[in-house]
């Protein structure tokens, strides 16, 4: 085995941001990588859509195809590393490559939380590795470290920033940057956010990343359907100024908590208290915070995006599997699942809540409001009321103590029937 | 093979604060254990100094020894979970384990300092691993990422609050907690703080903890003559003060940082910019700051020390380690390093700096001190000159730029003969 020096041959599907990083550190960092492994890496074939497209580095024009059967057919192909994203044709590509008996690196977050547990079931009856590092928080190490070293941990919580996209929008409205229509051009011209930005604003990128995390935080199988899901195109500048007279960011929260038998999966923005660390991560940055029962609270913080961050966490995997390739060893991660956990409907999800309420300025109504509150047994931990500029109405900010989600939203329903009450501008919970 | 589900025999050395926690974590959860790895773990034999010593737990009195010849000996036992602390006996026992073929995970700091790539390479002479997760912040994976999931970077910089004694008596320092004898004795009460604190007040501690993640990041065997070390001790409450002020929090930080083909090495006190992730670590918490070329900045925070956290890394070793005992895979950790790096002269390191000088209140004394900055090539960023109450001398602080320490220490020289000074009462270098 020790004169085995041949290079591992890759199969690279995708060049495109990601792709062209992970192809061009492959080369330009080839040989303290075959220091590293004990074997040169050499891609193989790379998989584009468009072989015509001019890029901007030296990748071999031979090495490029459009025919994902070049890579998956090639015996001399150990190792797939997956960046194209989307759903299809990835998620086919990554199958076969498996069942071909081939080690998989994956960018893609979609494919992982809608087939990672077949995936990945499919990876051991072969004996090889899938590894996906790089589908949550770009530049973070935040799967191997789930994988490996919080495993000692009855883990009951995740809470992230996971998404930089919207994060680089609201912390954008928190400095005055405007209306989320405003704030989202302003992230789209700087390339911060997709011409079609909804997986981002609605949380879908988000709710993602989190069935990946929560799959491996509390040893379940977590599906996008499971997660509660509220986007954060409904934000108002004012909002913003509310969150911080009060003492509070908004971010776009992904939430994982296990109560006993049942977990809570929701991704929605949150107010956050100021002087919590996740409160402080701004622009593009990812942050994950991790609660188990022994280490107690560790947070992950760095760039959740981006070509080169992205690629640390993909050239990782794939020197890990490089290391498995080479030595012929096959690492058995562990499948277990937790019986008997299930999803917390958010109906019973208990939480602080932000209002925002639009009144006509007459006596009476606040105590009507706190009146229906009352009855549905939510108290109130703070009230601001202002006079809204130039305008007929008030606007009334409560801050509720604790409450469950089904109480509050019936008493929505009433205040909204109120006498004096224009509308429920704005419903947001609270992070503890 | 697959009929093998006898138990992994464990050698556990050490039933302190620590040795407890692991011990009584292995009881509480076997069964989740080992549906994790597939067999279970049996602690064989544990080594303790003083066998009459009362334990809050029910370990049973047959596996007691003070004799490590019983765990060293024992074929039984396949993995040795040290957890003594010190580097005598422990470097010893570990060195024994390995040569014997068994598995180790250690959270021995000064071992792993002064003997870790011995170590290590007598763990890959015999086919074992050598883990030392809880070497380094306690509850928080930084071992790991460093020697896996960040390993497709150049690293060129960690900067680490990791001693968590200093930093909680540096919290509260900077909260109004007296002198720095006074804030030690009120740690020590609470058990933040040994009776006898030299190795942590002095940077001892972490440096050897420094040194651990030096070695893994930039590819060098770091040793800890190598790193320069400033302890915490005279720092006084008014540095507190003006650093405030200034904008800045006091951390003792351990630094290093790669430039070139040279490697900063240090462990001092310094002042950090308020608005930097790091000046709000507070109390006993760690952080771990690493640089990369792709991931540009990662940063890990978490608990330091305590019972739980350790026990949550050591454990998660111990279950890596049981895997591959289990499935006879021995993984190959790369021993690369980086030919031609050497450790930067402490004269030669460039940073900012906070000087604070007692002067008599006399015109003309702040500019003969600007004079001899100034003829030593260092500019001044900002000053602050206030009368000290009651006394016939004044102080002045002074904000450098970047200077070299050698051209510094040379100008803080020439002002301690300026006429008008009383003397340089505090040096304190600054992080960019």
């Amino acid at each position: 085995m020790a004169s085995d020096r041949r290079a591992i041959g890759i199969g690279l599907m995708g060049l495109g941001v990601v792709g062209s990083g992970v192809a061009r550190i492959l080369q330009q960092k080839a040989d303290v990588y075959e220091r590293q492994i004990g074997r040169p890496l050499a891609i193989r074939h790379v998989l584009v859509r468009d072989p015509s497209k001019p890029r901007d580095f030296g990748i071999d024009p031979a090495l490029v195809t459009t025919n994902a059967r070049d890579l998956l057919a090639d015996p001399e192909v150990e190792l797939i590393i997956e960046v194209m994203g989307a759903e299809e044709p990835a998620y086919g590509y990554l199958r076969d490559a498996l069942q071909a008996g081939k080690f998989v690196v994956t960018a893609n977050k979609e494919v992982m939380a809608k087939h990672g547990a077949e995936l990945l079931a499919t990876a051991r009856e072969h004996n090889v590795d899938l590894l996906y590092e790089a589908s949550v928080g770009g530049g973070i190490p935040i799967i191997a470290p789930l994988k490996r070293d919080l495993l000692a941990n009855d883990i009951v919580g995740v809470t992230a920033i996971i998404n930089g996209t919207t994060n680089f929008i609201l912390s954008s409205m928190s400095k005055g940057g405007g209306s989320f229509g405003e704030a989202l051009a302003a992230a789209q011209a700087l390339g911060f956010a997709e011409p079609d930005p909804t997986n981002d604003v609605e949380g879908i990128d988000a709710a993602y990343k989190l069935c990946i995390l929560a799959t491996l935080a509390f040893h379940m199988d977590v599906h996008p359907e499971d997660v509660f899901r509220e986007g954060i195109t409904k934000l108002g500048e004012r909002d913003f100024v509310y969150a911080r007279e009060l003492g509070y960011a908004i971010k776009l929260l992904a939430m994982g908590r296990k109560e006993g038998d049942q977990v809570q999966l929701r991704v929605h923005p949150a107010l956050i208290p100021a002087d919590q660390l996740l409160a402080s991560v701004d622009g593009a940055l990812n942050a994950v915070e991790i609660e188990g029962d022994l280490m107690s609270r560790v947070l992950f913080q760095g760039p959740g995006a981006g070509s080169l961050p992205t690629t640390s966490s993909v050239v990782a995997d794939a020197l890990d599997a490089a290391v498995s390739i080479s030595n012929k060893v096959y690492w058995p991660h562990s499948s277990r699942r937790e019986a008997g956990l299930r999803v917390m409907p958010m109906d019973d999800v208990r939480s602080r809540y932000y209002l925002r309420i639009g009144v006509a300025d007459k006596p009476g109504v606040l105590a009507r409001i706190a009146g229906v509150l009352s009855d549905r047994g939510i108290s109130i931990a703070s009230v601001i009321q202002k006079e809204v500029d130039g305008q007929a109405t008030a606007e009334i900010v409560i801050m509720t103590h604790e409450a469950r989600e089904a109480d509050l939203q019936r008493a929505l329903q009433e205040i909204r029937g109120v006498v004096g009450v224009s509308g429920v501008d704005q419903v947001l919970r609270v992070k503890s």
